[in-house]
């Protein structure tokens, strides 16, 4: 089976009440432009989920609640899953050298970051929607 | 530097007026109960622009037009970046097997899709934001 290679860019810096993407220094450029949006969306990595037993976990208790039914893991948002792809949407609070300070997110600290982009609504906004009742 | 190894787990169908994830047989269960979502988050890889030389590509003119000012990646939906992640939202049509019939997105048929989410507004819907004057 074809597969990739990702590497980290930077890393979710999570300290108590402020939260931060430290961008490794040679990728500092890509950074450039970043400070005329006002959110970004994170692509991490559940790097403490990495391990082969938990990619072939394919249905969650959405949760880890058992009263919510058994669930393929592409309709959740679980943490453990065939690539260990971790998303979030957050506002940019500050932009300095290759820091972003951010708006909390649910992430640990030292997680690491494969990619980072613009939010926009065009692209990333949905404005109706329907959900399932585990939500 | 760490690095961590994704696969697909399936592919984007793209036909003259419609489009379709075919996640492939072994990853099937993981699609249980996504049918009560209406929106979709597809975590797909630019797999034609999987070159070293593009992966070390920071700066681009934004939509190659080169009247858009030289822009970080990280601060552009490019699709050359280190790593070569594509992100689309789209409403799910139809469930058969596994197939998800999916409204158009702007792919290329055959590009390898290595995640799938529900989308949830209360994580991915920001209903204000800023956005670089080349949008």
């Amino acid at each position: 089976m074809d597969s990739y290679n990702i590497f980290p860019v930077g890393v979710i810096r999570v300290k108590k009440g402020s939260s931060s993407i430290e961008v490794f220094d040679e990728f500092g450029d890509a950074l450039s432009g970043l400070e005329k949006f006002s959110h970004i969306i994170i692509i991490a990595w559940f790097h403490e989920n990495d391990t082969e037993e938990n990619r072939h976990i394919l249905k969650v208790h959405p949760r880890g609640d058992k009263r919510n039914p058994l669930t393929g893991v592409f309709a959740t948002r679980s943490p453990v899953r065939p690539n260990l792809i971790a998303l979030f949407t957050s506002r940019i609070l500050s932009i300095k050298g290759n820091s972003i300070g951010i708006e909390n997110i649910r992430a640990f600290d030292g997680t690491p970051v494969i990619d980072i982009k613009p939010y926009i609504p065009n692209e990333d906004s949905i404005p109706e929607v329907e959900l399932a009742e585990w939500l």
